[in-house]
């Protein structure tokens, strides 16, 4: 198949876009982390959410260490062709690696961040290695 | 009032966070723009968007051409303090410079980005100069 789509995306100079991941069901924004174009390549063919680690430089299968897979089930390009978003179902209903469902679980109240989203699960639970 | 929070935020080498705006009633990511420190205190101070534009670089009030402006109700970061995301009330029902509600408006529909939202309003109708 052509890769025409994947030449649409505006890489960074480093080859990579930032991905938001979104739960299908509630709209809840679970995470962005980044993908080059392997990652969405290996995306869009699995339908399993596939990022890159900066840190690591490493492809990264996102569950791969937790189990907390996205299924993905929807592949969205913004008008600029510059950031990509994923609607997935969330195994475990855990997408950050401290746990909580979200990652976005610092809400601005009163000039501090205050933490308003629980932890579901203890993250030495989760990961044995490194956390994805 | 303490800039603590500011100071959490981890900017980019070019001082900027990229911000995702979700519409606060039901969820549709509507875009993603970047802010600098300003545009970020701004926004909490006013209630109202504020972003910073990369290409005129400059303080962009969303909607100051438009009158697209979105309202506040929440501001959020995410685990690593470096993304941050915007609950708001879209005025006009239209984020994205082309007229549709959102920016994310390419699907990918076996390998090709397919156009799966309708233009709401003409741009030319929308913007006497730059589009916000």
């Amino acid at each position: 198949m052509s890769n025409d789509w994947l030449n649409m995306v505006k890489w960074t100079d480093e080859g990579l876009v930032p991905a938001i991941a979104q739960d299908a069901q509630d709209g809840t924004i679970l995470m962005v982390a980044w993908m080059n174009r392997e990652a969405l390549d290996m995306t869009a063919r699995e339908g399993r959410a596939v990022y890159w680690s900066r840190s690591r430089r490493k492809l990264w299968r996102k569950g791969e260490e937790s189990g907390h897979e996205q299924l993905v089930s929807e592949i969205r390009l913004d008008c600029d062709n510059d950031v990509v978003m994923l609607r997935v179902q969330q195994r475990g209903g855990i997408a950050c690696h401290t746990g909580r469902r979200s990652c976005f679980f610092q809400r601005l109240e009163d000039g501090r961040w205050v933490t308003v989203e629980p932890v579901l699960k203890d993250p030495d639970a989760i990961y044995s290695k490194h956390p994805d």
